[in-house]
């Protein structure tokens, strides 16, 4: 028997989410969409929901079913904004939450209504970050501060080299935490008054971005000291610290520091071909939710596995319309080598972060030399 | 040319993570495992990594490795704990971080050192739940409040109902956040009375647990006003807010709650068969890392896919030896029924917590009723 029913306040406005499922046929792909519509908002048995507003406009609505093979579909279900409460977390929750554990079903993309899309998203974005770079049109140069073991003091004499040698972006590699070989507070002061020197020196407006992820209780504590000594933007790893704690940061005008997403643990929501989130949707459309301006990613050709294609896919989600959002910079990794750069540009264009790690090292032992070849290389790719 | 070799103060104590991975033979296990060792650690290539203790100490260690089958092989590769610097968003990074974004390898279990073992973990665990709950030796027993689109008044109601009936925890949804339907405080207080006045009648330790999955600078504040409104616990989804944000709520001694791991968005972590990390992992050793006394999951035939013996590996990760920490109450819930609870039973023996939702709903329209009978059912079976 279902369950007394209610009226609930709705505006009527509703967001969607497009999901991809497998489906022996199109009236099993239609039953999945409407478990889906139903595990993700009421979660309850469709016949004991109460009837009205909550079996008509609380419970997801199935928009869409296409077939996109004889065994694949694309569903579109929308949701009520108000289930969403306001709040990013619940959002992500409505999206994917239950569902995630459920298999052969992805999701590929959502939108935000106008409503939902007040919030700040990317404080930087694409123009603010080439504005405070002093890069108008030209990729950008990034590479990390490795390797983990390394003292504050090896660290910014690397962090100096490389700032003179012209990358924009040094940041920490995502290991470097608080450790006693290298704690976070001698870090980010000798590297950060290293780039800054360097800058001084060169003309050049380069940043250095400590990586700030860290317990709860400690990465606003962390940031807020990184800007304190001098850092100029923020390296996070949303899949360590949740994704939220990066809006945090992205929000506080206490910091506004240009931030830049890093994707450790979050790479198994792309492992099933058929299951987890989208590349498009989790390293292009979620960083920018989420408060990023660059979002890093494994570049296809490198140590990992992604197709040209799945990056091209990131790309566009870092671009797409998302609300009013900002468009943010793509930041291909993971394995890139001097050699690849022409190859890499022709597929990334311009609007893009050039990260290049252990790569920067091999060509001869003098760091800002290679660092000056890399700008070199790029700036002189038409 | 390798960079300049450093001193690097270690003490030798070094955890341990098992991995499975997909290699053709062993040469190319080896080859996979030591790829595994850097990308974990210095994320530097092996031929410019400083010799000396940064290569011999900071680089993960191989330590066994061992086929399963022809193509699969148990790889054990050992960190310093000076890596991991004494935070778990940096233990979790190191276990998996940029690793997670590589095809055919998966986390299946991972150990803790004494020294790392000396976080207090879950606070209250089996045995300081059943002491809460008054029920030192039968299945507890546990529901959740919905459907959304319910205000504080249907809720308050279904929750007495369930306490009157027996239920031991009384929880949020994990779709309840703070919406305009149904706010985080009218929701608490309302629901918070309803069980503890049907405790006064009743005479049973029922607890009420509200989702305080909420934006990360507001996590700790709803938890701290849940506990003032009579809240007995916590629910808490660590896909939506970061697994450290949990462990904070476990270590507030202003709190002192017991804490529900909840698995939105965590799903996509087994999607993949040789990816991700393991059922055991995920959903025992992790939730116990991050302070959790109870850790839900989908059991085998309900709504989702997980079999009995992923079921059976995730029972072994709430009660396998990790540092010192308190074991922890397996919840199987996700299409729960009256009818199963005998044949659950008989897998999960007494050391569960079983979770019914929509299946507690469907017997009659007396829902403390239902309760009663269903608590009836868990008490009489042997």
């Amino acid at each position: 028997m279902r369950l007394p029913s209610v009226s609930v306040a709705l505006g009527g406005e509703r967001f969607s989410v497009a999901y991809s499922l497998t489906a022996q046929n199109q009236a099993e792909a239609r039953q999945r969409a409407a478990e889906i519509a139903f595990e993700q908002t009421v979660e309850f048995p469709a016949d004991l929901t109460p009837a009205g507003d909550i079996l008509d406009q609380i419970v997801g609505q199935v928009e869409e079913i296409q077939a996109l093979s004889p065994t694949s579909w694309k569903v579109v279900i929308s949701y009520a904004i108000e289930a969403a409460g306001d709040e990013t977390t619940q959002f992500m929750n409505l999206i994917f939450g239950n569902t995630s554990i459920q298999r052969g079903v992805r999701v590929e993309s959502f939108d935000l209504t106008p409503a939902m899309a007040s919030k700040q998203g990317p404080r930087f974005g694409r123009s603010g970050l080439r504005e405070l770079l002093n890069a108008p049109s030209r990729p950008l140069l990034c590479t990390a501060l490795k390797p983990m073991g390394y003292g504050a003091g090896e660290l910014a004499r690397l962090a100096g080299d490389f700032a003179r040698g012209g990358i924009d972006l040094v940041k920490d590699d995502h290991g470097l935490a608080n450790q006693s070989f290298s704690t976070f507070k001698e870090r980010v002061k000798a590297c950060a008054a290293a780039v800054n020197e360097a800058n001084a020196v060169t003309g050049y407006a380069s940043i250095y971005m400590p990586n700030v992820s860290a317990p709860a209780d400690q990465i606003l504590e962390r940031a807020l000291l990184a800007k304190e000594l001098g850092a100029g933007g923020l390296l996070v790893c949303p899949g360590l610290v949740g994704w939220d704690a990066m809006r945090i940061l992205a929000d506080d005008n206490r910091l506004a520091l240009p931030i830049m997403s890093h994707p450790a643990l979050i790479g198994s929501f792309t492992a099933a071909p058929d299951g987890g989130i989208s590349h498009y949707a989790l390293y292009g459309l979620m960083p920018r939710l989420f408060g990023a301006d660059a979002s890093i990613f494994p570049s296809w050709g490198g140590r990992f596995s992604f197709s040209k294609e799945e990056c091209a896919a990131i790309v566009a989600g870092t671009e797409a319309a998302l609300g009013g959002f900002k468009s943010i910079f793509p930041t291909p990794g993971g394995g890139m080598t001097m050699e690849r750069i022409p190859e890499m540009q022709a597929v990334y264009g311009r609007d893009v972060i050039f990260l290049m790690g252990g790569g920067l090292h091999r060509r001869s032992p003098d760091i800002a030399a290679n660092s000056a070849y890399f700008r070199d290389l790029v700036e002189t790719i038409k």
